[in-house]
């Protein structure tokens, strides 16, 4: 009836796979208060202690519209050093909306220049306030600026998988969009399923389509539990060969198109995930655990991550207090039964 | 570095899926409060009216375990109604722990019996009160009973993917029970991640051997969304041939476990999954809703089904209401730039 199932998908090759990290940005902005510059700074570092090697920091945007970003400056100052300082183990990326914003992350040697433009027309005027053909344009010389200034670039694309005001985004819109990017030579490029409406069919079939057609580019899936199918979705881009994927540290990030849903797939649910499949992302569950607590700390609220609830797969609880007790009435049943 | 994906693994022959809704025995047995007859009656009816086929509507269990479902025998004959009423459109079933539990559910004329047992040795007593070969012992009695009385029976397995106070439970001691099932004359068994810590991979193994070892053997699979991983596994389960699930409308149902964590996959998410790959299990989201709110009414909480916070990804949302301004001002930006 249905395909016989490839059991052992990951069991010859086991990809590595990447988790890179955006609940600095993506994550703090959709909070309502305003985290401190010092809070930031330990939340990367917990970050970058648990093993992350890629963290989306910041946004140089102006703070008219992020003011819980608008320390990006000094934020991106401390991360990298004064000039001169060595690089790093550590990508920090940048969501850069305009060369206005490209300068200010140049100035501050930004290791990543993240580009945002959406797949629909509609989105990207409510959230960029942009027609497409603008953003086009803005993106394509950033981009110029970016190279020049030898700055790796990524372009995040959202409403990859759907649109919540217009509805489906067909495929072939999509990898129209990444043509593009990939014409202004970018080789990075990130799906985002912005407002949770990918599925894992849809998933294989779009992610499997891109990657056919782009074997040069690196994409990144950016996917939201929204209507709880991040897992799924994940499990589906894996399958379709994708193995490097945006999280959120304790599930932060909103969706302002679903009042009460979840927003970014958890750093903890992605990771428990991919430790159950085997898959190396040099990342524990356990080793995010003390960023979780700093995180929760600082934002004053329980996290939406469903793995900080449950714990992971592998804890073990004590059986009921009375289970000697259970045994031995159930055995002495069988003696006197 | 993967397998290239089968994007289109449903599309040449996509398989009718059934949806089985286990709330009123699986969930309402874990809720604070005992719902009272007429109640339950009413949320039968609504799942029926939403189109579900097959419903655990109870447990002939003692009260003194399971209070919340003392009712079990005017449910059942409220449901069925007199003797020789006609056979109506749903299958109603029922779980019987042994065989006195088995005389009330034929005399109450269940359409069939459901039997538990686990895969887990500490489970099985911490749960049951049994050893298992004192489960087997019943299971025994009890289909026998069920067969000369011409009712139907399923087996369901707890613990198949593992055990919390065991940890890992073989595959091949999984496929030692249904075997022993089997050689009792079973033919529908439910695979039970009991406690959510079945995962993609886990379950591709262990659903496809299954599948494949006992092709007479119609598999029902029940996930818990404990994890946030019952997505992952239905699609995982669904790429293995199964195409039974076993889920909770509102996604009642605890997890003994795993303070705090989500119980059962909820209906209205996994429909809502089905719907999204085009399988058909002739529900949907938007006919589950009278259900949904009478169970929130009847419980006086909130459900966790991520779908019933969120909605379904095809429900659309209006653009912000300085939409058009926003539009004009953006293109005037061209007219003028």
């Amino acid at each position: 009836m249905v395909a016989p199932p490839d059991a052992d998908l990951f069991a010859a090759a086991p990809p590595e796979v990447s988790v890179y990290e955006v609940s600095p940005r993506d994550g703090l902005q959709n909070e309502p208060i305003i985290v401190p510059l010092e809070g930031k700074l330990q939340l990367i570092q917990a970050l970058a202690d648990a093993g992350i090697k890629r963290i989306e920091a910041t946004s140089f945007v102006s703070p008219k519209w992020v003011p819980q970003l608008a320390d990006a400056g000094e934020l991106i100052s401390e991360l990298l050093g004064p000039p001169g300082s060595p690089p790093g183990p550590i990508v920090y990326t940048a969501l850069v909306p305009n060369a206005r914003g490209g300068e200010r992350a140049i100035d501050g040697r930004t290791d990543e220049f993240n580009l945002v433009m959406s797949a629909s027309a509609t989105h990207n005027l409510a959230n960029l306030r942009m027609t497409q053909a603008q953003s086009v344009r803005t993106l394509a010389e950033v981009i110029a600026q970016a190279q020049q200034a030898r700055v790796a670039v990524n372009v995040s694309l959202s409403c990859a998988f759907g649109c919540p005001m217009e509805g489906e985004v067909p495929g072939a819109e999509v990898l129209a969009w990444v043509q593009r990017f990939v014409d202004l030579g970018v080789t990075n490029v990130t799906l985002c399923d912005t407002t949770g409406m990918a599925d894992p069919g849809l998933v294989a079939r779009r992610v499997g389509a891109a990657v056919a057609r782009f074997p040069q580019v690196a994409f990144t899936a950016h996917f939201h539990d929204t209507r709880g199918l991040a897992g799924a979705n994940t499990y589906a881009a894996l399958q379709a060969g994708v193995t490097r994927f945006d999280a959120s540290l304790g599930g932060i990030g909103g969706c302002p198109y679903a009042p009460g849903a979840s927003g970014n797939v958890a750093t903890e649910d992605l990771v428990h995930l991919l430790q159950c499949l085997g898959l190396d992302c040099g990342l524990t569950v356990e080793g995010l655990a003390p960023a979780t607590k700093h995180l929760r700390t600082l934002l004053g609220h329980d996290l939406p991550a469903a793995v900080g609830r449950a714990g992971p797969r592998w804890q073990r609880h004590a059986p009921p207090a009375d289970f000697e007790q259970i045994r031995e009435r159930a055995l002495a049943r069988d003696a006197t039964g």
